[in-house]
């Protein structure tokens, strides 16, 4: 079973109430707490060793990851965090200097974002390593960007550049809260969501979420230096587009503006963030579906992006 | 290394900010979120098989339970839950039906009192089943119950039955939500905590915030049947008493009050819950370090409670 059949399975019928405004299905849920000009957003993400860190990988960034997976989905609702909770799910014979190295990891990010660490919980896990992170965050109400909201005619960016990120960025990315921010302070996104299982497994999500299509420019797609490299080092690996596509872990920014305003977005973000890219990948369209345009034409885009239960090492 | 000093390392200097009141160390953090009648609350905890549970406990109990453990640190803040996450970290070859069964426990629970589940994430964790719940809840402001806070003199106060928990309790137990609220509407409750660690171990969490001690009357404490029943099967099982300390998993709720409120509080709540014990048993002293009392006269009480780095099965 896969694992988005198995979520959809799970969260059927999920109990909600009067403080749950978006449940399950987005990048975070959010909560009216009673604040007039503020909703609430509450997120749990997980690492893995093995499945999403491997033991030999530095400690402090192992730290940065979990705590930067579940800012990411914050940043997707152009939300803040406030603060988070971690639990430390431990092996057997687990050594103490590594983990204060994973929490100085956590910790500095923590203090970049003024994000308090409020708690937490350490318990066993004897094969490997767990760490579960829980944020809460806060957007202006109105403010908060869903996936549902992309609308045919839309044009869709991606922010930063795609594929490879398994060869370092996924343990050192930094979540774009600043941009995901005053992406929303000033244009009216409709739709946005941030990049963990590839641009071809995410997008389709944000397309369901919202009723609608998407027509991609495959020459469009910001291919990272690191995929291109990787294509050409070996033969067996996946073409830079493929891996774009589909590599995952990205944590970038992917959401949809109407057409009328992407001139003046490309502008002012050139101006706000002169280092980092922004491309816009092609359009939202009424007719569901991906279809990806190159230089031979047109097909529908059918691959899948990276999923969670992939045979851990 | 021992779990708490594992935790005192790991938690020396944790970031915080101008939303957190109340950070690690006690049963929830405490934020300030901007509401003027109420601060919230917010908790992780988590349950791993093997550990917490075995593969063969019903898996509705399973999935009550891991909720449950993190309502009852809300209850032990006097606080209302409001919204929980869910995390399911799945072993290989999972069976959907069995977590179908988890996510019926919980969803009775939380609709139970009135909990959003508002959403959670599934990852891989091959060799066993590990469910972490983050819970946000609130509490009005000023009505929040800390561990600190008990004084020398107060009388201290234990709900229910201790002992013998892991026999079943620990699977069905309900979190004292409704009690302690109603403890803290209607008594000025100096300090509370939940017991999970056994009496023998969170005692002395109590009493180290508040830097007190306490003499406690070993046959004041209430040993459940269950906890009797084990000793006179076995020769080799704790003595009744050793259990109520020291088992673990009570999920009770332990507090301290002024001592001249303890026979209005003892009155009271024989008429507000008529089937649920309550027990005085001893008081807060300004020596620190725990005293019992018993027909031999007192000693020391230097038993430790269940400690969670135990050897998984």
């Amino acid at each position: 079973m896969k694992e988005f059949e198995l979520i959809n399975r799970l969260t059927r019928s999920l109990p909600g109430n009067s403080a749950l405004v978006t449940g399950p299905g987005d990048d975070c849920a959010v909560l009216d707490l009673g604040v007039s000009d503020r909703l609430f957003l509450f997120k749990t993400d997980a690492v893995v060793q093995g499945v999403h860190f491997s033991g030999s990988d530095p400690a402090e960034q192992v730290g940065h990851k979990a705590l930067a997976r579940c800012l990411s989905d914050v940043a997707a609702m152009a939300g803040t965090p406030i603060a988070a909770l971690i639990t430390l799910a431990l092996p057997s014979n687990f050594d103490p200097a590594y983990l204060d190295k994973v929490y100085s990891g956590m910790d500095q990010l923590a203090r970049r974002y003024d994000v308090a660490i409020a708690g937490g919980e350490t318990t066993t896990n004897p094969e490997r390593l767990l760490i579960s992170v829980s944020v809460l965050g806060c957007v202006t109400r109105g403010r908060q960007v869903l996936r549902a909201g992309a609308k045919a005619g839309d044009a869709l960016f991606v922010t930063g550049e795609l594929g490879g990120s398994l060869a370092g960025k996924h343990l050192e990315f930094e979540p774009r809260l600043n941009e995901a921010r005053w992406l929303a302070q000033n244009f009216p996104i409709h739709s946005m969501i941030d990049l963990s299982d590839g641009l071809a497994g995410d997008l389709p999500h944000m397309l369901t979420s919202s009723g609608v299509g998407a027509e991609v420019m495959a020459t469009a797609i910001p291919i990272s230096s690191t995929a291109r490299r990787a294509a050409k080092a070996s033969g067996s690996a996946k073409t830079p587009l493929l891996a774009a596509l589909t590599d995952g872990e990205d944590f970038e920014l992917l959401f949809s503006v109407p057409s009328r305003e992407a001139v003046r977005l490309l502008d002012a973000w050139k101006q706000q963030f002169p280092s980092t890219r922004l491309s816009c990948i092609g359009k939202i369209a009424a007719t569901k579906g991906i279809i990806i345009r190159d230089k031979h034409g047109v097909r529908p885009l059918t691959v899948h992006g990276y999923e969670h239960f992939a045979k851990p090492t």
